[in-house]
């Protein structure tokens, strides 16, 4: 307030820009922004006199955009801690996040939440945390923690804490289910935001909508929606799954003031690929959204939503100077970023130091199985006088396709079922973190040796693991454990790849490119496992998401065996 | 949620409704709307089936769009309590209010609050209230209640209250008040919204935007308003003062999301006359925007600058049923209103009864004068050995218009500084409502008889009076007091005209067309006092406005004399 008054001169002073007024949708020119705290004091036409202490930035005509801002996010996704995650993304413009955390709480609950705050104090990227509805995921599942009404009450509390995110579990939603529905509640009474997921249709879209949601991180087309949005339904684009409904959305010349944009998952090497959220804007810009509004969708829009206006999402007086600096907008090139009104990066690289901090006691050793598991323990046992049995076999894709299991003749040896490799049907597994149980059945994968384990299993993140040999099975799971979390590749007993991830079991905070290159073996060891690669070119990242248990999922493996989610009914594996 | 899957019949279906989508700034045709419980259960494309008891409304093609959401309003403007107004403004589509609660706080306090609340328990209008920020509106003047962070804090936690209302001395902010500072504070804490007042000019619009405010109700022309907009400000436009802005907004071809609509104040007689925001969107409309724009403007606009989205402002699951139906949207008729489920008025006629509730005991009696007042107390004293004194005297519109006081000069008489009835200049006091103080300066206002009293005073809401005698002025603040609060017109000891307003001084719950009577007849009978007629046709309604101390306002009167409220300087009556 003093330094708009011109009573004290602001720290920084930007001239000659070009200001991306994403109030009005209209480029601003001749407006000089004076920075004082790390936040935006004024936007002035007239110079403002500077101080001794005044640095002043030469914006040479460069467009000045809103520092950008995901609306739905999991830093999780990355592997990598969120300040190693900072280091980045900011070069890329991200400099808020709307964190959604259940992947963190199912292991740790509200701590996780704790270390993600914590993690964001004195950094440049805000994190903003969406308080996870789904601790657990679903109630037929096991996760290390549990978030209810009263929990979640508690959690709304902590400063940085911006909603509850993303309800996903429609069947204990249409259901009526108490945990659920009182972690919604505390949300509404909060006065903070309730996330949701997936892109149901109607009815499920209204009863979705009726329980209190007010969003969701959209893939689909412009049909689906419009369907959502004119429901009321904000809507968080995931540009590269979205591009028909962007060009639909266009075309209808709809408002946008109900639309943003999410990056939602992304792994580290990824990020060093395509980008973060200024990929996902380009994507819009490229399929027909003029760049104003484009640039609208990733910083006001999403900021509103949130309720965060005040904070972030626009230049202008009280909000923090995340400013991005651009010389064109149709290519949306990020040439500059300034973060709390320090440059942070400049041509995608980082320019200042973001120390990383030793991670807290409270978010290492999170996996602590009672003892170390033997082969014996992923037997299958039936009557020792049955030579074969029927078993309901999951492929690769099922779980988001709507599609009962097949079944497929297996071969009994001494009471033991025992997997086809010639067929590809493999073990899997997903063991408890905290070793109090084992979920089994048969998966066509086509791994012929070996095994792979990993303490990544959206979203409860207990273990899961792939096998060709249940001793090798019974290596990998413990392998994981000794790490404190990770990922690793076994093969005749010896470990062909590994990337421990201590954090929580989810993450590290080791710089990128040793994080990358480790990912990479990971996966590349796991592929010659796997001739055919029904888990795709890269297996350890489809694994992680291939026992997902939300919404449109159906029959899934989880630590309590396969469940058919829809209707909470378990299902046979064996008969 | 039931409902919507086709669990649970709906309570009402409207069908053969054209949807005016707020969302996304379209018509949809070929919608049903479920009703449920009072809340809007889904939108679907197929025919919901209905239960025995559902009642199926055929909306013949009329337009449906959601319930006119006024940003920022004051009911106590109206002299109706809140259930009295509903019966009034209801018929003209308003289903929800935002209510800024200065009027009623200054005398209150937090009680003010709960009756507005409590009044609005049941009633088809949502009342949300903006907590007073403005009392004492100035730290210059003494209110009947104190509203620091503190109070701030506690009233903020009631559920209805939306945030702060309306930030408006601008001199204890820029100053750095500490009460008014620790308000605005616990506004943002709370994670609601902090409003503004005014339409300041850089650099004083970015001092203003920096310490938190986030809107401001408008008046003015377009360059003002896109000053503002780009700096982050929600503009709540009066269309009616900002039809030139409009008209300009409009051809700049801006996007309206950070645009919204109120009526701010407005006397009874006058929304009888004119309307209510009704009138307002008819204006917006008039003066070139597209209609289902201006809808969003007084929709959904308003509703997601509250953070209340999730309520109110669009047709939508899980809000409540507020839906106006409209044969033509250019000219803006509303036939039609449903509030919660339920219609309400047809045709600009209330078709259900909304009871008045004897209003509760901390809301009556609020003026108690220690003794009454005798015509000695109004002299104004100076050494009796003075023939003649000069006067710093205020003219009727001085207060809005940045102008020192004229100087006069008065005959003295055995003391005593006398008016100069002649010349139009009468004496004006104002009175504390506990007594406890009394502030009195010289105005050329032009009665030539009596006095008019009344304990509307915006902000404080203390008692002014305006007379050309001392025993009339006297006479009309004992009325004042003895009728609990009111307005009355004395002349020669006379009562001439009077409205009681016993619900904090400011209110009254008798029926409309009563009011207006007694309205008029003050209006009428204070003219007939004032032959030149300085305070306009309707001397008594402007008498409520010129004791304003906010910002622009400069040199004023209040309870401890003239001040500057631009420096909190005291300014000299006589000498």
């Amino acid at each position: 307030m003093e330094v708009a008054l011109g009573q004290v001169p602001p720290d920084t002073i930007i001239e000659n820009g070009v200001l991306v007024d994403v109030a009005t949708r209209r480029l601003v020119d001749g407006i000089y922004v004076s920075i004082s705290g790390g936040r935006i004091a004024a936007l002035s036409k007239e110079r403002p006199k500077p101080g001794s202490e005044t640095k002043v930035i030469d914006a040479a005509g460069a467009y000045l955009a809103p520092g950008l801002v995901d609306a739905h996010y999991h830093i999780e996704s990355s592997r990598l801690s969120p300040r190693r995650h900072a280091q980045i993304t900011l070069p890329h413009g991200t400099t808020t996040l709307f964190e959604g955390s259940h992947e963190i709480c199912n292991p740790l609950g509200l701590d996780g939440v704790k270390y993600l705050l914590e993690e964001a104090k004195g950094l440049p990227q805000k994190i903003f945390v969406g308080l996870s509805s789904a601790t657990p995921p679903t109630p037929y599942e096991t996760a290390g923690a549990y978030i209810g009404g009263k929990e979640a009450t508690e959690g709304l509390k902590l400063e940085g804490v911006a909603g509850i995110d993303e309800v996903m579990d429609y069947t204990a939603l249409f259901n009526g289910e108490d945990r659920l529905h009182s972690v919604i509640e505390a949300g509404l009474a909060s006065g903070k935001v309730v996330e949701g997921h997936g892109v149901p249709s109607p009815p499920q879209a209204d009863a979705f909508l009726a329980t209190g949601v007010s969003s969701t991180h959209f893939s689909g087309d412009g049909a689906k929606a419009l369907t959502l949005l004119e429901r009321g339904c904000f809507l968080e684009l995931k540009s590269r799954d979205s591009r028909q409904a962007i060009r639909e959305l266009v075309a209808a010349g709809i408002d946008w003031q109900m639309v943003g944009m999410c990056v939602d998952d992304r792994p580290a090497e990824k990020i060093s690929q395509l980008g973060h959220l200024d990929y996902e804007l380009r994507i819009v810009i490229e399929e027909g959204l003029d760049p104003v509004t484009a640039i609208q969708l990733a910083t006001l829009n999403n900021a509103r939503h949130w309720r965060k206006e005040h904070e972030v999402g626009i230049i202008a007086p009280g909000r923090h100077a995340d400013i991005l600096f651009l010389s064109d907008l149709p290519s949306f090139k990020v040439d500059r970023v300034m973060a709390d009104g320090v440059i942070v990066a400049e041509k995608g690289k980082l320019t200042v130091d973001i120390p990383i901090r030793p991670a807290p006691i409270y978010v290492m050793n999170t996996i602590k199985l009672n003892q170390p598991l033997a082969a014996k323990d992923f037997e299958v046992k039936v009557s020792s006088d049955k030579l074969k049995v029927n078993a309901a076999v999951l492929r690769p894709y099922y779980f988001s396709a709507d599609l009962p299991p097949i079944t497929r003749e297996l071969i009994v040896e001494n009471g033991l079922v025992q997997r086809d490799l010639p067929k590809d049907i493999n073990k899997v597994a997903i063991v408890r973190r905290d070793g109090g149980g084992i979920g089994i059945s048969f998966w066509e994968l086509g791994y012929q040796h070996g095994a792979v384990a990993m303490s990544v299993l959206h979203d409860t993140h207990n273990i899961s693991v792939v096998g060709a040999t249940d001793f090798d099975m019974a290596k990998a799971v413990n392998r994981v454990a000794e790490m404190g979390g990770g990922i690793t590749v076994i093969r005749d007993g010896a470990i062909k790849a590994e990337v421990p991830l201590p954090i929580a079991g989810l993450m590290t905070d080791r710089p990128l490119p040793e994080v990358v290159a480790d990912l990479d073996r990971v996966n590349e060891e796991a592929a010659k496992l796997s001739p055919g690669k029904l888990l795709g070119p890269n297996p350890v990242d489809t694994q992680t998401f291939i026992f997902l248990t939300c919404f449109p999922w159906g029959i899934v493996l989880t630590d309590k065996g396969l469940i058919n989610v829809r209707t909470g009914q378990p299902v046979q594996t064996i008969w």
